[in-house]
């Protein structure tokens, strides 16, 4: 059994991690931390989770665990993450403090300064099924943000073909349940204001997510500046899928692609490549760690992608705990089947 | 055309009678208030309106109106209602503070006193179908709750008639839309906490709305200190679904019962009385001024009322137009169908 | 006062057209058909319109109106229209059957042959803005598709510039409420299977509306075969949204964009442009007969537009209306606002 | 390692009661079967669900398991459940098919001859925390019914203490998620019909589910003929929630009837009696297999029970599982938590 906690348990993200957690066989909670319901219970705020207390992260026992999920906003995250390296703990981190590995991007994209630099050469991003064995590695893990999960999962392949033509934009229409907007109340949040409703939002090339996109995009020598990516709030608790429109620069038969994303991603327990004439939809990953994938050729030479992540799982709580599996030697699919 | 005023239009209620008001041939719009959007226009709230600027209801002309609309929260609502009355200016106010007459009522439920008692004796209670010949005459209309308006349509019928036991309760399942609890951003209404849930609330003897429904009840000699009143939130934005269970004190027949109703309401144009084995759901008045009433005979003395209205319509907005359309000599159904 | 009788009234677009005519000041609805409520009334279908009797199509009375609303399904709707106009009748066609001006291309993408083939010369296609002056003349208008309406209205204005690049596909990512799918029961729209989904379906080029915006792009000289449509369908009643990615032949600015869709749309009561930086959401137009659109600039030469209608109402029942009064010389507004 | 089969996959109670003996880790699932989908896989129907071979209850291989969950539709069940028992085969029957132990009146409800009454006395109804004892030696379990539970579980402590008053009727308002009306298109569970709107049915003592709750106040002294039970359909896809109002034969403080409840429910791992104030909501118990209570008391002779449930859940496939854990020595809570 490993001893593990959870900074910041009261937000979505906390309380899936927490759901998570308390089913997996190998580990055993120590802690989970919220400012607003310190001294209280999970249940105060999620009533279907009667049984796990809730403390400050000052008084947070980092000394009695190996590992922490820290599902803090991002900003907030930095100095937590800090201290529980410095307390030679193991972080999976929720936030976007350690995915991008400029501090200039990200001060640029996020609006402040980042405070702990020196932690960026030690983070690995986590997309569990392309980062692998620096994942195995890692201290700090930098959980992928949802929206970016689930492009580049799709995008993959392709990259690694080369097959993108980088004179053609990369669309990827992408819409979004709304608990990845956060628990905070807010007018955008409000039932009335949601339901019934579907608005897009940061479209173009404004959402932080595309540093993220981007960066996995140049790192296979894509072109991550031709990126168009607009989210859309849908009237839906969970789930996601990015409708992805993409130009290559050699014509390839719905079989060749087919046999490519099938090929590569043959041995990833989460990742499912939809066969021909199916397209993925939310229902096809809700509540689960999965990723489904449909292709569908237009031309030799236009492709739509359809991705689709439950975004509180593999967008978030669940691939965090399969990097956590990955980090600690675990088989990878323990707590998430 | 009847020139008028709206005071408090950025919330539902203000919006919804807006809306209305735009279509109404024998009135015309002179202004609409809001603090927050003043200098602004509808639409930078609800997209749909793109006509009606907003100003602060300090600069509102009221002596270029015959009769405001005031759609402000209680206590708030006052002041307004003072100044309206003092201009000489007929109101319609949707608020709850000219509701009851008894001022240490007023205060008991709503935990502020009353500041214009002055205005309580020319106050008439709009329930149309029951009140008319009072609203008719009247300067200040109250406006009644949604809640009580679906509670005491249901009722009335058995009250005119004295077959109410007054030893069993009046228990009353009421369900109801988001809309009606108000525009202000709460976790109470951020969506994830709504979708796919269903909370009772304040139920018993504690909500506010009991006290108008005790009233009626008490006006028609019924035993009005027996209502049992269980409100519940749904996931729905509008709409109002009342499940009433009574005791009678004489065996009644379900055709004895149709004829009753039937009888009673033969000439009010939004009042439907469904037919033997009808149920009444909220799609029977959605988006209307309609209030549909189902009646379940279970033993000759024990029955189930269904009463639907649109918290918004008849709950709200819808009423107050018909009673304003009653204040004015106006026929009832204009603007309304 | 015109009299109008309206085929089909049992799915939610003649629901949709029959409660807009009640509310039209110059229409006198003197019959409404449904084949399986024959003898019966709109409210056994739809509670909240009482009044409407329902006869047989059988039985309407086509001698005794001046128009008709055929709503339809195609193929089902060629011999209605057939028969009304050797009435004399004029007719407003909302099914599919008459907006595709070649029969070989109807027949390739609904499957069945055209049985009025001779009446294809007198129809008018109703996109109210583009296409007012044969529509004024028209004695049978081809009332457009929910999809073509919303991607026509958006691209207009560039396609009238010829500001389109022929070399980029036009990619259109469209969302629509289940109203759109009909009335049918089947699994597709079983409440369990959409709440808390989106799906795609038949993208690429698949779906039978690309005829229509393929039609009216090419009628501007515009590359009407490389249209790229992905239609999905969202858990909501009624509400569209495209997102559409567009590339341009010229360098353009966010002010010259909006001034030339200002310009063009300066006096069309129901097309709103939105100032820059503001985004259509289905809510800009829902219960209306506006569609709004939306202007973003990703880099000069590439666009998104946003184009929001209500699938019922600019897409269906309420551009019908809008067209009837084209046709009969009325103020174009008139019941639609 | 327990071998066990499914019947009846394709259903929403057959997909439930497959998620969860898939990560219950005393259990192999030997076979699942579907007669519209045999020869396919789970994900043919439900994509979640990935490695599970659907086969036709033909040729399930019955003399490979040791128990069998057959989630057919009441009629349907009872030969697939004389089968199973006649090859020895313990079996846990979801139905209504065994759950009312008298004949006549099965066949009052249900409107079809019992073809198995040779099984009922073996039988024994599965309210796990009520009749545990009897479940642990059964071979025949049957499954309760969703409302029954819900309802059941909540007056179980006051029918023990013999506190209901026996003249006045136990009222059970409630409301529940569209998965309980299966998974067959209809027009009722259309998306359009149900979404925003909510419909009482069969209210009064109409509804079959009344049948059972009759029987258990029977089994206590209650007075079984004086239950009014009013099922409501809500726009959601799992939940229920009862609003049960009682009267006392006794005064009772909510001090007393807390102690009565917190004592009687200690050792329920799966009851949860809420703290006074406190009222149970849907999602005290979404997607787990609790029961949440909350006691209101009026006055001293007169509850308000709130009584949540999913309806999937502890209402179906989870209680199945829990008594299957009973049945087989197992934990009680593996697999659910």
């Amino acid at each position: 059994m490993i001893n593990v906690g959870v900074f910041g348990a009261s937000g979505y993200t906390g309380f899936e991690t927490i759901k998570i957690l308390r089913q997996h066989p190998q580990i055993k909670l120590i802690f989970a931390t919220s400012e607003s319901s310190a001294g209280g219970n999970m249940s105060d705020i999620y009533p279907v989770v009667w049984d796990v207390p809730l403390v400050s992260s000052k008084t947070a026992p980092l000394d009695k665990v190996e590992a922490v999920f820290c599902c803090l906003p991002h900003a907030a995250s930095m100095p937590t993450v800090l201290r529980a390296r410095q307390a030679g703990v193991r972080v999976i981190d929720l936030s976007a403090d350690f995915r991008l590995t400029n501090t200039t991007t990200y001060e640029k994209w996020y609006g402040v300064p980042h405070t702990a630099p020196e932690l960026l050469q030690e983070a690995a991003y986590g997309i569990s099924e392309i980062n692998r064995s620096q994942i195995r590695e890692t201290n700090l893990l930098a959980n992928p943000g949802c929206y970016p999960t689930s492009i580049i999962l799709a995008l993959y392949p392709l990259l690694k073909a080369g097959l993108l033509n980088p004179q053609q934009p990369i669309i990827a229409d992408s819409k979004s349940g709304v608990s990845g907007a956060g628990r905070k109340a807010s007018l955008k949040t409000h039932f009335v204001e949601v339901n019934e409703n579907l608005s897009p939002y940061n479209i173009g090339q404004k959402h932080r997510h595309i540093a993220e996109v981007s960066d996995m995009v140049g790192r296979f020598k894509g072109n991550g500046d031709n990126i168009i990516f607009s989210p859309h709030l849908v009237p839906i608790s969970r789930g996601m899928l990015s409708t992805i429109y993409v130009g290559l620069n050699d014509d390839q038969t719905s079989a060749q692609l087919q046999n490519r994303y099938q090929a590569l991603y043959a041995d990833q327990p989460f990742i499912r490549v939809l066969s021909d004439g199916q397209l993925a939809t939310m229902a096809h990953t809700q509540n689960s760690n999965l990723c489904a994938i449909s292709i569908t050729v237009v031309t030799p030479r236009q492709l739509i992608l359809c991705s689709s992540i439950d975004n509180l799982g593999k967008g978030a709580a669940g691939q965090a705990v399969q990097n956590f599996n990955i980090m600690f030697g675990i088989e990878e699919t323990v707590g998430l089947i």
